[in-house]
């Protein structure tokens, strides 16, 4: 069971997080290590081509990596990114999309996870993430 | 000398890509393969911790590997992030944001770069990125 | 079904592939786009903490690899690795080594592979890896 | 000035490092966070298309990074490869390869270096890697 609520989470997102705030992201899933977020489409996201801009993906892998951390250790809101690495596979559609990020390791001081990111509806990912948070000693 | 311009750079921004036009990117160095962009601060940019948010600086670096591409094969604005990898160093300022981007190797179907991102006036960078980008087929 | 057979691999290694001959892999699971293969523990292996060398692991993985590629597109040799990344988990046993690789992507001209390394035995993997393979184009 | 010496590698190396003793590496420069590897050509490092292969390429960047960490902290042996990411840039000659690492960012548990190799005498680098080393609590 996740150790931070869906509410403690848009807390943080609208106190803190403007950034991920303005990827309106939802929380469909959210179990210990185990969190899938939809960041619904807007025709602004979009860059030549026709396709949804890296950066705008980077952010909902690294929004969803966050959640994850603190679904297995509670409300650590000062966890932070320490590395991401991104392999763009297929053209997102122009729909929502969904990331799906999964606990690969939780250490003392890092987390390493990995997310997948679809275009909802479709079964292959668009695109594939790692990535390590840094957690803060707690007193 | 750039195969693309400060003016033409400008153009797609305004035209094509919302998201980098978010950033309020200036370009202060164009050469060929080798290019630097400032990201004016803002307060909105902040997360947890007083720190930028990452996913920021990741658009900044996958925005300056864009305009350091077209440096180099001109404005080939189907040009596509492939591949990104960034290592978070140290905490950025509340500061305006330079990155420095050059060309690893550039092929004729993948160009490999690397962009080191500093807090302006720092010389040690707060992250460092190296990213692959696609370049398409041209008639 | 693989596009390649487990005596062809081992012809491959034996006349033109040294440094993966020197890992003694052994191919356990060969289907199209899914693959294991076994590396046996030699005391060799060992570096300082009595973890099994990371090279070692890379090349493992990197080996696996170049067999899912040739499990989907049959006997072309002249795939190469054109990127990888990895990152430790957990520390390794003093034991076999197994590598599980899945197809993320195979295009015309580049894969983007998946592979999880654990000791033999063990459920949680000791290492992620995420890498890019080019395919030569063919007449 | 290192704070790590020339024969305490070579000590370590004959001693500890069965896989990198293997490389036969020479270590042609050693200063704090600065440091040069040469790797003797060998004809067992061929794979398929005349190229080297990638693990010892690998594995030359691993090892680059372990002195260099050293040549900052002295001679902690534990410290260990948390991540790795290479990208292959152009094809290597059948030559000697030297690897040139330098420190990105020495934190107490974490560094995180950058690796060039390049063929010996030629200017572009054949692989670009960066890595992260965990650094043992020391009483």
């Amino acid at each position: 069971m996740s150790r931070i609520t869906k509410s403690e989470i848009a807390e943080i997102v609208a106190e803190a997080l403007p950034f991920a705030a303005s990827l309106d992201p939802k929380i469909v899933r959210l179990k210990a290590g185990d969190v899938t977020v939809r960041m619904p489409f807007r025709p602004d996201f979009i860059r030549p081509g026709g396709t949804i801009a890296g950066p705008l993906m980077m952010g909902l892998a690294d929004f969803t990596m966050y959640v994850c951390v603190m679904s297995l250790i509670g409300r650590v809101e000062l966890a932070v990114t320490t590395s991401l690495n991104i392999n763009f596979l297929r053209k997102p559609a122009q729909r929502d999309m969904l990331a799906h990020g999964t606990m690969l390791k939780l250490g003392k001081r890092l987390a390493v996870m990995e997310v997948s990111l679809y275009s909802a509806g479709d079964k292959e990912p668009v695109a594939h993430v790692t990535g390590t948070y840094s957690i803060p000693p707690r007193g």
